[in-house]
C-alpha cells in the first residue's frame, strides 16, 4: 500500500499543471499549486502517508458535513430538514436560483453554500464564542488533533470577500430560513471554513464517518450510526460540487472537497482518506486529487456500488 | 425473511391510501391503487415473495437503467457521455430548463426523460425492429423471463399522449444531441417503457446489477462490472426523481422507480428487489413501496453508506 | 425628406459590415449582406423611397403582429389572451423556460415564437388552405399589394429546419394551449413567415397600423382602433426581440423586426415605415436598419414618448 | 372633466374591496384600504382633484424614475447603462434569477429593485447627507412642493424589513455593479422610497415628465428632453411590475406604480396624473387605481399608441 501510494502521487502530480489555485478568497491564492499529498487510515489502525501530506490547508467546504453532523446532534433530523432539503442539485455551489423558484423555499441540500449557512445557524451555544468552540471541539475530537485552530489570515480574507454569502444569508432570513444576526452567523460560518488541518486530520475525520460514528481506539460512539450515514449520503450525492455525479461514477466513495484543494473521503467500514492538491479543476475540485482517488479506488475496489 | 416480508407488506399497505395512481398516461390510471407486493432474490439464489407480487406492471422509467447499460455496451462510455451528462438535478423528470440554460447543452443525466430519450437513440440495430428486439432481448435475459413482451394498450396510450416527450426530442435534435427520425426514436422509447413485467422479473434485473453484471446461475458475465457500477451510481443519485436524495438517506439502496408504481433495487453484492405499489406520492414514486423499502433496509442494514 | 433619406441610407450603410446575415434558416443565408433600403409613407399619401428599397425579403417575425390582429378579429380579446399573455420578457425569442416555470402556464406574449404559434393556431378557416388564404388575404389588403405570395424556397427551408418550433408546439399542446395537428399548425406558421414582400409593402402595413386600422384611401375601417393599438403596444414592448427596451429608448416607434432583416414601423397617426437590411446584430435585428431609424426618429422627432 | 373624474372615482371605488394593502413593510399595512383619489394637471395649468386626493402616501417604487433621471443627469447615459440594462423582464420586481443567469451580469432595467438600487448608488454627493438632500431637492422641485420630506415611520419600517434588498445589494457588490458601503447605499434607497407625497405632488412630477423636462410655469428646462423620454420609455415597458404589458394595452400611458398604492402618470405633451388607492392587486398595483386609469384613458383617448 505504501509503495503504491508513493507511485500514485508521483504519477498524478503532473495533473496539478492543468488546474488553478482558487483565487476568489485572496489568501487561498497563495498556496503552492504543484502540491499533492495523501494520508490513508484504515480500520486496522494502520496509517499510510505519501507526497506533500504535511502541507497545511483550511477546511473550507470540507467543514460542511461535520457542521451538519453537529446540527443534527443538536436539533434532530426533523428540525434540521425543515430548514434545508435533501436533494442534489445540478446548479453551482453558490447558486440562489432555486431559492427563488421553489415554493415553499429552502436550500436544496446542506452541501451548497445556502444550505451550509442555514445548517451552521442551527448549531447551539449561549454565545457566538461557545457556538464556535463547540464546532472546533468536534473537529478536534474526530480528527484526534487537540491543537486544531483557525488560520486567521484566511478567516479575515473570507470575511472581507464574502459578499455572495452575505447575499445568500439575507435572502435566507427574508424567507424565514435564517433567524438572528446575519453577520454573526456568517462569522461563525467563515470561522468553520478557516479551521486549519493536515491530510492526516482529514483522513481521521473520514475514518470517523467510515466507522459509523465510533471512535476506533476507544470504541466509544460519538454520533449515532444513522446520522453518519446521512452525512455520507450527502457526500455521494452532492459532495463534489456539480461534479458529484461524475465522481460517484469514477471513484464511488463518499467524499467532500473544499476550494483549498482538500478532499475528505469515507469508505464505509473500511478507511478514511485525506487528500491535498490546491490546483483545482473548473468545478472547484482538486484536479490531481480526483485523479489520484480514481486510481486508488480502482486499485483497491473501493467503490460502494 | 418470508414472515418479515409478509408483515412489512401488511403494515405498509395502509400508505396506498395516501397516494394516487398515475393518470397522465390514461392506460396506467386503470391500475388498482391498493396493491402492494414485493419479491426479493439473494445471491444464494433464494427467493421470497409477499403481497400482490403477481400483479403485472410496465417498466416505464425502470427501463432507463437497463437501456443505459445497452447503450454503453453498444457505444462505450465516451460516446454515450458526449450526448448525456452524469450529474443529478434538482429539477423534475420532464424538465427542459437546463437544456436551454447550459452551454454547451446536453441532458444532465440518463434518468431524466431528456437523457433517457438520448440514450435510447444510441441503441444499435439495422432497423427499428432490430433495435427494439435487442432491447427486449436484454430485458428477457437479465429478468430470466423469455416471455417478456410489450403491453400494447399501454404502449398505444403512451404514444398518443407523449407530447411532452415529443417536445423534448425535437429540442434535442435542434441542439444536435439527437439524430434521425424523431417519431421513430420516440416509438422505440415508448416501447421500452411499455415492456410488461412482474415483481419477480424486476427483482431478477436488480439482482443482475447487484451481482456486477454476472449471471448468478451460469456465472457468465453479461456486462462488465464497471458498466453495472455506472448504472447503480445513477440509481442512487437520480433514480427516484426529485426524491432521490431523501431516498438515499432513508433507504440507501441503488433503486429506480417508474410511474407504474414499480421500484427496481440492487443491493450491491447482496440482493435484487422488485416492488409494486401503483399508488404514487407527489414526486411520482410508489408511496407504500418506499415505506416498505425503508423498513426492509433498516431491518437488514441494507444501506450502502 | 427624400434627400435626407438618401443621405441617411448612405451614411448608415457602413453598419452592414458589422453584422451577419441570419443562417439558421439556410435559405435566408443567401441574402446580400450589404443591402440597406427604406420606404416611408405618410398620412398625406406621400411616399419616399431610398437605397435598396426594391430588394425582396420574407416577412418572418414581422408577420406576428398581423397574424395577431387576424386572430383578435377572429376570436376576440378574451379568447386570444386566454392562450397567450401580454407581458414583455427578458428572454430570447425562442425561449421555453417560462413555459415551464409559470403556473398556470402560457406563452408570455404573442411576439415570442411560443406566443406566435399559439396565435396562428387560433386563426379560423374550414381547411388549412382556407386558413392560409385568409392570412394572405389580410396581408395583401393592408399592403395594398394583391400579388403578395409565398417564397417557396424559404418556406421549405423553414419547414426542414424548424425543430425548435416543433419542440415549442408540442410543449404547447401538452399544456393545453394548442389544439389540433401540430405539423399542420406549424405549416401554417412557416407559410405566414415566408410571405415575400418589399419595403413598400411593409411601409403600407405600418401605415395601416399607424392609421388605427383605417385604409387611407377609402377611409374604410379594416380593423377596430383598439385592436390596432394592442398590436402597436406589443411592437413597443416586445417587437425587437430582447433589444426592445433599448430600441424604445433610442427610436421610440412601435416596430417589429424579422430575421430576414426587415423592420416594420408604425408611427401613430403619422407614418408607416419599411426597412430592409439583412445584416443582423447579435439580437437578430437589422444592424444598419436600427441605426437608420435612430437617425430618422431624431431628425423628425418621431418618438411617442 | 371635474364631474367625470368624480364619477369615475365613485364608480371604481368598489374595486378596492378586491385587493389588499401591502403588508411586507408593516408600516404600509396601516393604510386605509378603501381610499381612492386622483389629481390631474394639464399643460394649460388646469388642475382637477377627486376622491381621497388629500391622503398622504410614500413614493416607494414611484421614486425609481426620478432617481434614474438624477443618476442620468449626474453620470450621463453611458455610465448609468453600464451598470443597468434597458430591457423589460417577465420576472417579479424583486427577482434575482437573471443576475445569476446572464453573463456578463447586470440588472435588466432600472425599475426592478436590483436596477433601482444600482441607480441610487450612482447619485453624486460628498456625503450620504448631501446625496439624499440632492434627491429630495429634485423631488421638491418637480413636485412644486418645497415641504416634501421623509415619513420616518415608513423609513424605519423599510430599513428593518429590507432583507431581500440587502440580499440584492450584496449580490450586486459581488458582481461588481455596486461599489461602497452596502448599508449606506440601502439607507439612501430606503429614504428615497419613504418620501411622503400627495396625489397633487405626484401629478406635478408626472406633468414635469410629460412636459419633456421643462417647468410649465417658468419655462425653464430642468432636464434634457432626451432623458425624460428615456424615463417615460421605462415607465411604459416596465413601470407596472409584471403587469406592465397589460397596462400598456389597456391604458397606454407611461406610468409608475408603488406598493403604497400610488401611480404616477405622464401623458406626453398633455398631462400629469397622480393616483392613490392602497388596495393592491396580486401584481402589486393599485387595483382601483388601474381601473380608474383605464376609464380615464378611454374617455379622453390618452393612449400613446
Amino acid at each position: 500500500m505504501q509503495l503504491l501510494l508513493n507511485n500514485l502521487v508521483e504519477k498524478n502530480r503532473q495533473w496539478t499543471k492543468h488546474g488553478k489555485v482558487a483565487n476568489y478568497i485572496p489568501e487561498l491564492g497563495k498556496m503552492d499549486s504543484d502540491r499533492l499529498g495523501i494520508v490513508v487510515v484504515d480500520t486496522g489502525r494502520k496509517i499510510y502517508r505519501a507526497g506533500d501530506y504535511q502541507t497545511k490547508l483550511t477546511m473550507q467546504s470540507m467543514s460542511k458535513p461535520i457542521a451538519l453532523l453537529l446540527a443534527l446532534l443538536d436539533n434532530g433530523e426533523e428540525k434540521v430538514f425543515r430548514k434545508v432539503g435533501k436533494e442534489p442539485t445540478g446548479d453551482p455551489f453558490n447558486s440562489m436560483i432555486k431559492l427563488e423558484t421553489l415554493n415553499p423555499s429552502k436550500p436544496l441540500n446542506p452541501m451548497i453554500n445556502a444550505g451550509a449557512i442555514a445548517v451552521t445557524s442551527l448549531i447551539k451555544g449561549i454565545s457566538k464564542e461557545e457556538k464556535f468552540f463547540r464546532i472546533l471541539d468536534l473537529f478536534r475530537k474526530i480528527s484526534k488533533n487537540p491543537n486544531l485552530d483557525i488560520n486567521m489570515d484566511v478567516y479575515l480574507s473570507e470575511k472581507k470577500t464574502g459578499d455572495r454569502n452575505r447575499s445568500i444569508a439575507y435572502f435566507l432570513r427574508d424567507i424565514g430560513i435564517l433567524e438572528g444576526d446575519v453577520e454573526e452567523i456568517l462569522d461563525l460560518y467563515f470561522k468553520q471554513c478557516s479551521i486549519e488541518v493536515t491530510c492526516e486530520d482529514i483522513a481521521n475525520m473520514g475514518m470517523f464517518l467510515a466507522n459509523q460514528g465510533i471512535d476506533r481506539e476507544s470504541g466509544k460512539s460519538i454520533a449515532p450510526m444513522h446520522l453518519t450515514q446521512i452525512v455520507k449520503t450527502f457526500m455521494i450525492t452532492c459532495g463534489m460540487y456539480d461534479a458529484s455525479g461524475e465522481f460517484a461514477i469514477n471513484v464511488g466513495i463518499p467524499s467532500k472537497s473544499g476550494v483549498s484543494g482538500g478532499i475528505m473521503c469515507a469508505v464505509p467500514n473500511k478507511m478514511g482518506i485525506g487528500v491535498i492538491g490546491p490546483s483545482l479543476d473548473i468545478k472547484g475540485n482538486s484536479i490531481a486529487g480526483v485523479k489520484l482517488l480514481e486510481d486508488l479506488s480502482e486499485e483497491f475496489k473501493l467503490s460502494i456500488f
